[in-house]
């Protein structure tokens, strides 16, 4: 079996093991059916087997009520910064957006092609190219408009390692979260949420598939007069069949959602990626400021810690004796620089061990 | 080793043993990466080396030229119906569409909304619920319009079992195909085209993936107002890496175009696939009217071949006896009925000839 190595990629990111070996047993041909699961047809009886198992499963997880829709979309969390606003913009036409990120730029984007965007906080600091954000906003700092058509923010922001630790609260109107870097991390109450969605490729399964869990009467917002594809109701009213989905990137989310369910589900996930996220910054904070979280220590990711080294040679020193030793993808997004190590469900509790007995021996030698 | 079946499913569809077998190998790590292609990073040297890797082949199978772009998109065939005409329609604003069958009607649906449609020429027949295709229309049928933005067809109808054979003439009009269900079947001149857009999975690769190969100077005409991610010029600006792309489905086509150059490329792939589907019209010509092909021989599919039997009943017994004996995916779309032998560039000779083997022992017996 070829050996493997500790991936903190950002995303697409690591996935389990368990996951990966079933899936490699099964590509030649699924038992019993005969043909891989990258050729069965969409309208198939074994892909819809898979297709309500992947949606059952993410239902057990969440706890997903009844009154919401589970959807299986293309084109990422970057289609969803339009289709939202597209469709639930109207009829007002003016919606609050919290700006924690650049995703939540990118959203904001594309959300005054449809109508008047309220920037209800944004945490930027910074001039210039230099610009960057480290922490979440207070409730006492967001500018709500009760008569928004929706609040819009983004739960993790993986390039500068911070996250939401409570939802805002945004009273009666309907609240939409991009969860695309930490859906699944902990059993979240979906009741205070109109819609969430993510792309796959972090918390659930690889790149090319975005779920939405959207709340039924939003449905009701999307015009007719939209783009086919663009309406969420084409895919509702489909069971995400309208097309064809990305149907192996389903299977492997299914095969996902197994796998949480096996381990304990999100409430023992929590627990672990608590853990994980807390040897970390420890090692961070008990360095004496030879490693330097860049994220408040209030609004820290458990996803994606990130932290600088006093100097940029030395941080492309431990980044290149990292690599050298299987620690992968731990260089920072290059508009924060420094380091990154996005520690997802998937990534084991070893791999942390080890990375910050890496780190420390590290600080030994060069501190 | 699972036993495998014969899958004439209309897609997703069959892909060739070696293609399964390789990714099989190696997804549990790539070979000296440690990773999975399923977890890597699309930002990575590996995925980079694989994303050339898919461009290259199809370039050299297609012999794109140097003045078009080849892209990797979301959505299937289904979003482009709408991002062709918002991009490409403009500043005319209207264009010249052949329907030929459910997926030019759906193309032209999409393009309505953007702008005026020109049914250049239609083949469809019958009345109410039993209106059908049977036949690709005739250059003088076409009633073209020389000043359109654009003209579109559908090179092969998956639904109807017809194909153009040679292209339509539109002179200095860009001519766009939908060619989801024929793609690298054959030789094409690009050249004659302004666009080509495949969703991969009938004869390219899995679900979840869309090339399209774009004339360059095209791209000029997407307008800034356009939403980012239904904007061409964005994804031909950032290499289709704007957002994270279906990584693993361009994985697979990066392996499928190596097969095809292995196997003596495009000419020898349509020298297979006329004979095989020769061997399956010949079979239906010879059956003295028991089997009856369902598209005008002038206009049959080399991919699809549609045909019926003289009662429904009869169709579901030949089905039913053959699913038993290991064909599987033989029943006609609801719009037509019948059956369709869907036989891709990856479906083995020897499964055609096991196919016509059993036909005849079936004609001999219910004859």
């Amino acid at each position: 079996m070829e050996k493997r190595i500790y991936n903190f990629s950002a995303g697409p990111a690591i996935l389990p093991e368990e996951v990966l070996l079933e899936a490699q047993k099964d590509l030649f041909a699924l038992p019993g059916v005969g043909m891989s699961i990258l050729e069965i047809s969409h309208r198939s009886k074994t892909y819809d087997a898979i297709h309500a198992e992947a949606k059952e499963g993410l239902k057990k997880l969440l706890d997903i009520p009844d009154d919401y829709q589970i959807l299986f979309l293309q084109g990422g969390a970057s289609l969803q910064f339009s289709m939202v606003p597209l469709n639930l913009m109207p009829p007002k036409n003016k919606a609050d957006y919290i700006s924690t990120g650049s995703w939540s730029k990118k959203a904001i984007k594309e959300a005054k092609r449809v109508g008047t965007v309220n920037v209800a906080a944004t945490t930027e600091e910074g001039e210039g190219d230099k610009k960057f954000f480290k922490r979440i906003p207070k409730q006492s700092e967001l500018k709500l408009d009760a008569d928004a058509a929706y609040v819009h923010f983004t739960s993790n922001n993986t390039i500068f390692g911070t996250q939401f630790h409570t939802e805002p609260e945004v009273g009666n109107v309907p609240l939409i979260c991009d969860a695309s870097s930490d859906i699944l991390h902990k059993k979240i109450d979906v009741r205070k949420y109109g819609m969430i969605y993510a792309g796959a490729q972090k918390n659930m399964g690889p790149a090319g598939i975005t779920l939405v869990i959207i709340r039924k009467d939003l449905l009701e917002r999307s015009q007719d007069s939209l783009h086919t594809m663009l309406n969420y109701k084409t895919h509702a009213e489909n069971d995400s069949l309208y097309n064809t989905p990305t149907t192996f990137a389903i299977y492997i989310i299914m095969l996902v959602t197994r796998w949480l369910l096996k381990n304990g589900g999100l409430n023992k996930m929590y627990e672990i990626n608590k853990h994980k996220a807390d040897l970390l910054y420890k090692c961070i904070d008990e360095s004496n400021g030879f490693y330097k979280g860049h994220a408040e220590k209030d609004s820290r990711s458990l996803m994606n810690i990130t932290f600088n080294l006093a100097t940029p040679e030395l941080e492309k020193k431990l980044i290149d004796e990292a690599t050298k030793a299987g620690f992968n993808g731990l260089k920072g997004h290059r508009s924060v620089g420094g380091l990154r190590a996005s520690i997802y469900n998937a990534f084991p509790t070893k791999g942390v061990e080890d990375l910050v007995a890496f780190m420390k021996d590290f600080q030994r030698k060069n501190g």
